[in-house]
């Protein structure tokens, strides 16, 4: 598990006053970058290995909103490890109020290599990934 | 159901060549807003007249990328209307290949007044949004 | 000179209940690969046949906002064409109120080859280009 | 003059495989925070008081790509101070490259009340911003 920082911008917004829904993604994509970094790795190298991770499936669910200026916290946590797919599980909340959950989501992610096609997460990936190292 | 028309610009794609997985939730969106538009409303109105639809959950499945200068067709739907909530569910395919499916997804709005309190969907708002008119 | 009709989405507004500014370049890059179309091209034909048009300098002035749910209509025309760069410039206004300027701005793109040099402009794109056909 | 710390994510990105050239502006704003923050105060706190300073200029310069996973450092300063307006001028680095100027930039912003009229810059607020404290 990984808890990673972000400070919401103006852009970040919409004109309800609150973070756009969609830009909980970035911030999922964010915390699942720190979750592979904490590890010793980076998804660039992953990359660089032959293998992309392309999302094939994301959730968000919306508890309270996050607003401009406010410190997040994201929690990214491997909840799922198969053959070839992978996911992600994330929750969101403010770093001065860490007990309210403002927002949970996963992403799914499939293993593909060079071109294109599904294949088997690679044993050093999974050695990466897998919770209990 | 409606079907809104999109062009992808580079701003919507990401280093892997295809559209950012966040995006299509903007592609969503849009197609909700000329649902409200194609029933003879528009969603600003809605938020004149006292409410506002924020999301408290959003799905995608990504079965096939949609690339840049592709043309996308997003189907949107509402596909349940509850007291205080509704459903959107959307289909996008490529204006040139409209058999194949390239992403499905829905959207989950509360319907809260201007104090940010859940309430009733007000009845022209069910007529309006109702599919069978 | 060619007019691109953009429907302003709420993930394009910030808590000011305007268009973000950064988002205007967005907008600008859509009219931008309408002017390709408009002169019977595309974009993305010109990167297939194997130049990039990287923007180098960006520039943009905000007078009015423009706010969700407005449709702009945003002029795009090629205002300077060297031997190894272009220049784009751009005007935004709304559809029902088309004669206030609500911005202008201006895009520089360098022309490199896919070795990412800098290249002269290939002589089919400058016809392509040439505001007087 | 303050140094922020951005990581490029994915959704930076477009298809050329360098940061999309809008989101610089997202980077910019980021820095722009910073900079209130580094001085004791926040962009949030300026518009509790009744003041807003939204962009009605923006420009940068590329001269050389940020890619993901780039650790980015923006620094920020106020170039000029104004009656009612003032400009923030930035220059964008890599963490890794610190000698290298990928990118210059700078945003002009008005200073309007909470009737969206133009007034002068309060006195608190020039003296958070002067650059010689």
């Amino acid at each position: 598990m990984v808890e990673a920082r972000i400070r919401v911008i103006y852009g970040d917004t919409d004109q309800m006053g609150v973070v756009y829904h969609a830009n909980y993604f970035r911030f999922f994509e964010f915390a699942r970058g720190e979750y592979f970094r904490s590890r010793g790795g980076s998804y660039r190298d992953v990359e660089r290995e032959g293998v992309m991770l392309p999302v094939i499936e994301a959730t968000a669910a919306y508890k309270a909103p996050a607003r401009y200026d406010d410190v997040l916290l994201v929690r990214a946590r491997v909840s799922e490890l198969k053959r070839a797919s992978l996911t992600f599980t994330y929750e969101l909340r403010r770093e001065d109020a860490p007990h309210a959950l403002l927002s949970t989501g996963h992403t799914v992610h499939a293993c593909v290599g060079r071109d294109g096609k599904p294949t088997r997460l690679p044993e050093p990936l999974v050695r990466l990934l897998r919770d209990s190292p």
